[in-house]
């Protein structure tokens, strides 16, 4: 876990400012202050202090600048599913992969925050942010069907799993001053147990 | 719920032939045979013995065709979260909606399964899917929070909701002889409660 992080967050270019990290940093801040729609590439590099053909070296287009980070969180989710103890349950190994994910968002919330900021004012990015969870969803199910957990148990984890982190995300985003995302986490995954365990003692039927 | 579904199935155009659900049998068929891309308005039109002008009259592209009933699926959802006892927890009302959901499916399996294979065939169809569940689960959350149940319960329920229809739907798609989407639900349900409370057995904190 600690050595993908360390690369995903190399690969970010936070560890290690870089033109893919200038150029990031750069648009985001644009994106945020003017709109994405407005902010054009050329204004993007001259921020950055780097040419527009850089810019283009290392991203095809102003949206890729924010979803850039998707493979590496995809396997950044399935190291930490296939890293579970071998005792770790489906959830278990799904709520590793969270923290896992919450401690990447975690180091930069600012950051974090300006690009959800962007992303939720914008239709088009918003869809591709569902699909960027699609694809978070599925890198978990994959790993656990890795570890011997069979269908439909795997998808049900793993969608479950992608679906408490967009509720503790959301909250997160919404209350800087509150608790870090960890912790919303926990709550979350225990809240939902509850939940759940309500419905069953209801119908009087455990298992 | 009775009432909603019978709107539901008046507007979908099965019990009532009409224009409308003629021309989104035969595009659906036609898109199943010879690809969605392949497909054009016209040979809809033909298929469904209209012309080209009602086509347009009911739907704004080829695309709508497979994506009208999304607005009354979630008013269906919403009125099911409404309609449950007031003594149901949220799970519970999320249960009755996903139970209301499939019993719209169940109606019509082959038409269901006809329409998922078209969807998933294509990438940009199979992203606007995902827009559609999302709007699912705003809808549920919505409903629950009308119920007076607080965020982020609603969102978590509704979320989990969604990822439990999803990975039932998939299995049930997957079986077509295998059990109806309601036992496939509950099972569904079941399990993700066992999970979760596996969980939180292992970690010896109930609460």
């Amino acid at each position: 876990m600690t050595v993908t992080a360390i690369a995903y967050h190399r690969a970010m270019g936070r560890w290690e400012p870089n033109a893919r990290g200038r150029l990031a940093q750069a648009a985001i801040r644009l994106y945020a202050e003017q709109g994405f729609e407005r902010t054009t590439v050329a204004q993007i590099a001259r921020q950055a202090g780097l040419t527009e053909r850089t810019f283009f070296r290392h991203f095809a287009d102003k949206r890729e600048v924010l979803f850039y980070g998707t493979d590496l969180a995809r396997e950044l989710l399935a190291r930490a599913v296939a890293e579970a103890p071998a005792s770790a349950g489906p959830m278990d190994a799904v709520a590793a992969a969270l923290h896992a994910a919450a401690a990447v968002f975690q180091e930069n919330p600012e950051r974090v925050r300006l690009r959800d900021a962007v992303v939720s004012a914008n239709a088009e990015l918003r869809e591709r942010e569902l699909i960027k969870l699609a694809a978070f969803a599925s890198a978990i199910a994959g790993a656990l069907r890795e570890r011997g957990v069979p269908e439909p148990a795997a998808g049900l984890a793993a969608e479950t799993g992608v679906a408490v982190l967009k509720t503790a995300f959301t909250r997160w985003i919404g209350e800087p001053d509150g608790p870090d995302l960890d912790h919303i986490l926990r709550e979350c995954l225990r809240d939902l147990s509850g939940m759940l365990a309500d419905r069953l003692a209801d119908q009087g039927s455990p298992g």
